[in-house]
């Protein structure tokens, strides 16, 4: 299933709407079929690995990181008739699929067929892969992942606005990698305006996969940019897994007041700025006891003379 | 001599000026004598493991973490001479003592008496067990360590002022046993005034360890208390080896402006405050470029829900 969800990856940041889905087809110890869901989110994980499996697919078995549809659509048929279809002997399957097209129906198809089916496997590993998808589903709206290229002191420039750069090269280079695992990149008006950033992929091999970008604004819209007006505008994105905010202060900010930062990875630079400007402002804190028990740390590593760190916003 | 320096640093934080220095002898692979620098300097480590020995240092051979005095004073013999009338076989000593009275005397002290020397053996360990001392008689001042308790955004308390408390138990005792090792701890006037703080060591069996408590300020000195009118007064504490600077951001920020801080120690939070108070006003820099290469994170660790992160001065 491990492996599965490392196929799945590869089609991140450009299925969405739909979720990018590993699938594995293993008979007699062998793998016979690999899919991931394709750019654009069709075709389906599991219809690219029938193909390449082919007659071989016959008696194998299935490793499905999300449980198969059970919807035809004029796109396609539904990836758990195709399965029964094909004779496979049984399927594993690592996470429910809570669209309500689906939602149980692709597995008891799965069984109706006579398909002993495993589900629930490596359901944790799945499920963080998934993330903004099922956010999706479950909440309405994408995973937000906030990115800040932090000091030790937590400052983001100089007192001057001088704030190139605070990281070394391979901080921002794991940045560029970040952004192609996103759907959307979103930045504040600020930001735009000082920096007109460009946020794509400047990655080898990459640059296809910059996603899309938006602006947290009440101001104008702006020609190939989606704005939002309110922070609250994610639950209108129906059609992002992955939201990551850039920043500046203003947006970050922004998000945090509102509770809409599940994750947060800081790139910590080994330097002091002292007197300077401040990552965040006013996040809608009125003591200490309000600030605990949000964030854990889920990872931290070295990147070159850098630090990241992932938090995680803990909910109940 | 890995277990010299650790006998040498159970004297940590009492022995100053004299240095913590942690003396083994071991005889047929057995140990014979075990010492370390006694409370207010005296006896020296050599001292002590001589007299644990007795008649079996005849033949030993000695680990020092230092190299040994070669004068005499009031208070004691010379311990080169002291080890070479013990008719100890063979000396093993980390560090040269600097210190003018000595400073390659000792070991030919020793050699002189017929005994073979060996110098710089785990040198870069006892050195910087020894940091403290070794940085007053180098350079006529204490080792100065910062110690900051930070949010992931580098706030030290709320726009309320509220600062208790951002780091949770375990940070906060291991501060305690970083007060232990430290023969002064230093605060601000604003600290001073507003927390009143007792800058003791509360942990059960160590809270004779309490070191003496120096204050930053222009104004009246403080009954008990140590006056510095600025960081540069760290060259007339003649009889500290390790200066913590516990806070506030007033006295961080001009000790880091002088470039008076050879190590800090991060004590961080997993939690944000936003519009808050930061940990450092100016500190001198008038560029990114100034900032970068100045610290290197030696070590990060856990300290339950908090994280520890260690950062030393690179100077070339």
């Amino acid at each position: 299933m491990a492996a599965a969800v490392s196929l799945g990856e590869r089609g991140r940041g450009r299925t969405a709407p739909n979720p990018h889905v590993g699938c594995l087809l293993v008979k007699d110890g062998r793998i016979v079929g690999r899919g991931w869901t394709q750019p654009g989110g069709r075709p389906h994980a599991e219809a690219v690995a029938l193909a390449e499996a082919g007659a071989e697919a016959r008696g194998a078995t299935a490793y499905v990181t999300l449980e198969p549809c059970a919807h035809k659509s004029q796109r396609g048929p539904a990836c758990a008739d195709s399965l029964a279809e094909a004779g496979i002997a049984r399927a594993v399957v690592a996470v429910g699929d809570p669209d309500r097209r689906t939602n149980g129906r692709g597995l008891e198809r799965l069984r109706s067929a006579g398909i002993p089916v495993t589900a629930g496997v490596e359901e944790t590993t799945a499920g963080r892969s998934l993330e903004g998808f099922l956010m999706r589903q479950r909440q309405g709206r994408p995973f937000i992942t906030l990115k800040l290229a932090l000091s030790i002191d937590g400052k983001i420039a100089l007192a001057s606005g001088e704030s190139r750069w605070i990281t070394a090269e391979d901080a921002r280079a794991h940045v560029h990698g970040l952004r192609a695992r996103s759907d959307m990149i979103l930045v504040g008006r600020g930001t735009y305006e000082a920096d007109k950033p460009r946020l794509d992929v400047r990655l080898p091999g990459l640059e296809d996969r910059s996603p899309r970008r938006a602006i947290l604004t009440r101001g104008e819209t702006i020609e190939g940019w989606t704005r939002l007006q309110s922070p609250e505008d994610v639950y209108t994105l129906s059609d992002v897994n992955d939201l990551l905010v850039e920043g500046g202060s203003g947006a970050a900010s922004a998000f945090l007041t509102a509770d809409l930062i599940d994750r947060m990875l800081i790139y910590r630079a080994p330097l002091l700025i002292g007197e300077g400007k401040s990552a965040l402002g006013y996040i809608g804190l009125d003591s200490l006891a309000a600030a605990h028990r949000r964030w854990t740390l889920s990872d931290t590593r070295p990147l070159g003379i850098d630090r990241l760190e992932v938090y995680e916003r803990q909910r109940d």
